[in-house]
């Protein structure tokens, strides 16, 4: 924990101002979960009218308080929370949680009364934990601080938890509980007014006691501040994170609950991705993972190694690893010799291994170690069901001694285990005690394991800074958007738009801008036959082809000449633009959109209407390094159609993904970029560079 | 309980062959879970050794026993089988249970006797259940039968569970034991050499106390009857099934597994829902929903109706239900004023309702009496927290009266109850008795309820019997298809393909096969320009394009010739088609693949690469109803390209349902057509034909 936080997970003396000596008031809650827990420090109820409030004489005002007061609750209505948090700072309280509601998410009174509480803290020095919020738990022996007036009392463990959502983060709590999983810290923060998500992520980083670190996300109130924190975390400590509402409906549900703005919710998951968290949809699935993550070793690969005793959930296992892009390779020769040699010869000496049901101890013994020396494999799962004719606590016993050997080799074992747990307390007990993770179904064990090797991946994964291009004319490009600016237009012409790729250096097709017929034969002989002719008014013009503000296939200057009185005639006025007709068997989009307080999503993907339909894009968030273009690239399920696929060829995807890089930095240097689309960029075969053949840039 | 069954699931004695003194054996757990269960009839073990097992003496054979035997456990080793059956014959014992394994699935040996056994017992008319099997479970008091040797005791309920893999339908078992809800019986009969996972379904459907069954398949023995069977018994009650082995990965394991083929995994799932199963692949999920159908109406609509007191839950119960295909419809006029007249007025009187944590009983009652009174609501679902400053038995109370109002209105009402179960023990079970299904989790309960409203879309399907074309010309095609036997040809010429689609009445491109040179101007004549030369070798030139075996956009005579010559000399004496060049702006494929034991599966999907890169297919097993085939169409998620999109107008989907049923129509009457493609069919904007202008049939 950094000293920054100290004084709210770890308070010396508790103050609750508003506390109460009836049972279903928070005021009441708040004290009797601090002496239920087991608090170490001293309590100090504070209440005007004085009087004793569980088993302590009130205080009638903090000031009275005749000990250092580290952490003051604040349970009363919000209007007086700003008087409440001037005596706090004047008493020389170190941090307030304010549970009481009635700011920024009751609009904007509770907004105005919010920002004057922290102005008044920040006076005095004093931190802010809330407003609107149920506090934090800390079940160090050392502390053991309730200072929540939720109801699940955590067992001790490595496992710490921020919620932006209370009933989120409860539930989560709860079924830890339920399942005997220990948490270390928790906290929800409600509005958030000072301390932030960021900033508590920070601190159960820097405690050697946590190990597993899960975040839940409704909306980010500063979504760079929590990428600097994370993506510096995500590397050394695993962080289990789950954003809600990723629905339209459910993102107004978000914003009708917490104030936040609506349809920013893809974007959030792309950056939880990109700071390298393990980024769950299931809170179910998340408390399932996090007991894996919290026992077990990271994984050095994707190679699973399974054994079994009973074929049907092994099969289910199966099915779970495969889909989610794990492997199940062959056992080396070694091993299926050894497992022949020892097992049943009926037994599979495969992967998976089926070692039977009557499988011994012993066999199971000679199982484990098989899969825990084979370089082909690293992980283990294992889907165990207890036959009543075998030595199951013999079973336990085998697997309890191999999980250290399994742990040195950087092997994480998970189990399945199928039994009754009212009458196989033992076995389940020694696996429970050996810290194997061990789930009823097979779903949820291979999950756990596949939760496992996605924070494998995101180790593994080479970071590396994105690139400063030298070569590109960031002058011409401002010359352009300030221009813009300048007649105050939102869109950007076409030629504009090439001007602005191309001192990007992004390569687009010839073009040039006809303003009259007498321009048109020189304009030909720049771009060459065959040629395209567009309006380029992007008002008028904004869907070229719905329209007909573009004229396809010219072959000579007498269609030339043709189209452009066409064109003149019904968008009088309007300049043209005669660009090269470029043929290629490939489109692509690249987009970028700019995402509130996030810098820009940027989109990669196929070109052509299927695409569209079908969704089949790849996103990441400025900047866009190689690395992660190049991820992208390779992400959509049509990328065979960019690496080579049947009789086509390969496009050049080194440059590709340098495009995808380049657009980044644009619309990065130039956040007055709301929206920016080259759509298509038209992709031959490599050697041949994509080239952009239409674009479309909206200025914020 | 149809009579045929009687004797299996409700015995009035039972004898086990093979009974054994040591407890780790079958032969004593049989006796034992006999007797612990409670069962009502008599028992007597068999041991040729005699000598007292369990607290019974034990009789040397079957024959000795003195009074009527209804049903014998068999678990002595596999090649004393036959005789021990047909001493079951010689006694009139009516069925057995052979729980030993060593047939069918280690090999062919086995394989030999398991069919020995089923003669045996055929003569004597035993019925056999098993081999390799675990049993059955009967919960009714009447009988207690527990003729398993598994180890979990259901509670009396109304799911009936049958499982071809003992270890899931063990899981299942027992994980619903452990929720707390009740099962009727439960089988799983391994091998299954005579009673079949369909009969079972069939005596579940017929018995009147089982609401809800549930089915766990690997591989079907026989995909037709339990079609025939299941047909029937989804539209009067729900069938839950789940299919494991989905994978190649997966299905290799079943294979080793049971002995089953490999590949018909997607097929299977197929089947399962053309035959009206609620289709799962997650045991968790199966068991909560299996909760929903026992104690829950199924929804009349997809229109959900929210009520919460805690925000974000609700957010993820909305995104679950969202992401589902469901609807969250605004509520009525009349409701929202109830709700604003009623609640709090920071409360949210919209759908989802928000009761706020401070909600009370009557809020509560409020709230979800609108839902029931709502006719834009076809279901409620409830996110509870339980504060421990609101009375929340008051509010258990008030769900608990208004859960018979909601059932009477053919609402299913379903709860997610975020409470730590130790301490709100009389809230929980309230609302338990109430017969309301209750889950920990928002998504849990959101999926129940999808599964809820997945049957309910189930229920309302039209059926309609597939057509019987008589304008079809089955002759035509019977002259091809015996042709191409007589010469042992597995692959079809194009001219043939034609002629069969053709006989079909499945529209085709104009075409004409050409020999010789001087045909070629005839074959213009007939054809027209532009027009598409193809060798028609169905050997050679499989893959046409990719041997350069196709001339396109022929545009006169001079170049016909030149492209015949050309073809002709790398494909020297093979017949050419010369084929109208049909210009559309859309492809789709149709597709038949023969599946053993199980008619053909169709496929529908968008032509071309991306789709099928991303795998964008509709899949339905032959007959294919009119009714069948419009939801292919609609089913595929580029559907949009087909019914209208943008700029793209919709095309004759009518037609082109028709010839998915045609085909389907074809192949069904065709049998020993292996494969059929129609790859592609050009398709432009209504009224236009679709028009069939590559085709490729393979015989078995």
């Amino acid at each position: 924990m950094l000293p920054t936080l100290q004084s709210l997970f770890f308070p010396r003396s508790v103050a609750v101002i508003g506390a109460s000596r009836r049972p279903l008031t928070i005021g009441y809650r708040l004290i009797k979960n601090l002496i239920d827990f087991g608090y170490t420090g001293a309590i100090y109820p504070v209440n005007p009218k004085g009087g004793i409030v569980k088993n302590f004489r009130a205080y009638p005002s903090i000031l009275e308080i005749p000990d250092e007061v580290d952490l003051a609750h604040i349970v009363i209505p919000a209007k007086f929370v700003p008087q409440a948090v001037e005596d706090c700072g004047k008493k020389g309280v170190k941090v307030v949680i304010i549970n009481s509601a009635g700011f920024k998410e009751v609009g904007e009174e509770g907004a105005k009364l919010e920002r004057q509480v922290v102005e008044v803290a920040k006076r005095y020095g004093v931190r802010v934990f809330g407003p609107n919020c149920q506090g934090i738990i800390n079940t160090d022996p050392e502390s053991r601080a309730y200072c929540n007036f939720t109801f699940t009392y955590p067992l001790e463990g490595n496992i710490s938890i921020i919620a932006q959502s209370g009933g989120v983060g409860e539930v989560i709590n709860q079924r830890l509980n339920e399942l005997g999983v220990g948490v270390r810290f928790y906290a929800s923060n409600g509005n958030a007014a000072d301390i932030s998500i960021p900033e508590i992520i920070k601190n159960y980083a820097a405690d050697e006691k946590t190990a597993v670190i899960i975040v839940h996300i409704e909306n980010l109130a500063d979504p760079k501040e929590f990428y600097e924190v994370v993506s510096n975390v995500t590397p050394q400590k695993p962080v289990l994170a789950m954003k809600t509402g990723r629905t339209e409906e459910g993102s107004r549900a978000v914003a009708s609950h917490t104030g936040g703005m609506v349809g920013a919710d893809i974007a959030t998951e792309v950056l939880l991705r990109k700071a390298g968290c393990v980024v769950f949809r299931d809170q179910e699935e998340l408390c399932q993972a996090a007991i894996a993550f919290s026992m077990q070793p990271v994984p050095k690969g994707d190679r699973v190694g399974m054994i079994t005793n009973t074929g049907g959930p092994a099969i289910i296992a199966t099915d779970e690893v495969i889909e989610a892009g794990l492997s199940m390779p062959p056992l080396s020769d070694d091993s299926i010799k050894r497992l022949k040699e020892a097992l049943h010869p009926a037994a599979v000496a495969a992967n998976p291994i089926d070692v039977l049901a009557t499988g011994t101890p012993e066999h199971w013994e000679t199982a484990v170690d098989v899969l825990i020396n084979d370089k082909n494999i690293d992980s283990i799962l294992i889907t165990f069901v207890t036959p009543f004719f075998v030595d199951t606590v013999g079973c336990a016993r085998k697997f309890a001694a191999k999980v250290e050997e399994a742990r040195k080799a950087g092997k994480p074992l998970i189990m399945n285990v199928m039994t009754d747990r009212r009458q196989w307390k033992e076995t389940l007990s020694i696996i429970h005690k050996a810290g194997i993770p061990e789930y009823e179904f097979a779903e949820t064990a291979a999950r756990a394991l596949v939760a496992l090797c996605r924070y494998g991946q995101i180790r593994r994964r080479e970071t590396e800074p994105p690139k400063q291009f030298d070569d590109v004319n960031s002058d011409a490009v401002k010359e352009v958007l300030d221009a813009a600016a300048n007649r105050g237009a939102k869109h950007l012409s076409q030629a504009e738009t090439f001007r602005l790729l191309e001192a990007y250096r992004i390569p687009c097709a010839r073009w040039v801008t006809v303003q009259a017929e007498e321009q048109l034969t020189s304009a030909a002989e720049k771009v060459g036959f065959p040629a395209v002719l567009k309006v380029d008014d992007p008002i008028r013009a904004l869907h070229k082809s719905e329209v007909g503000a573009v004229v396809l296939g010219i072959k000579d200057e007498e269609e030339l000449l043709d189209a452009a009185r066409r064109l003149w005639h019904h968008f009088e006025g309007a300049p043209l633009l005669l660009q090269e007709m470029v043929e290629a068997d490939r489109e692509v989009i690249i987009g970028a959109a700019k995402q509130p307080n996030m810098g820009h999503l940027i989109l990669f993907g196929l070109g052509g209407i299927v695409v569209e339909l079908l969704k089949d894009v790849a996103m990441e968030l400025t900047p866009v390094s190689r690395g992660e273009a190049k991820a992208m690239l390779r992400a959509i399920k049509s990328a065979p159609l960019l690496f080579g696929f049947r009789n086509i060829k390969a496009a050049d995807t080194e440059t590709l993904a340098e495009l995808v890089e380049r657009v980044s930095r644009l619309v990065e240097t130039f956040p007055q970029i709301s929206e920016l689309d080259i759509n298509p960029l038209k992709v031959s075969a490599a050697p041949a560079v994509p080239l952009a053949v239409d674009a479309r840039v909206i200025l914020e």
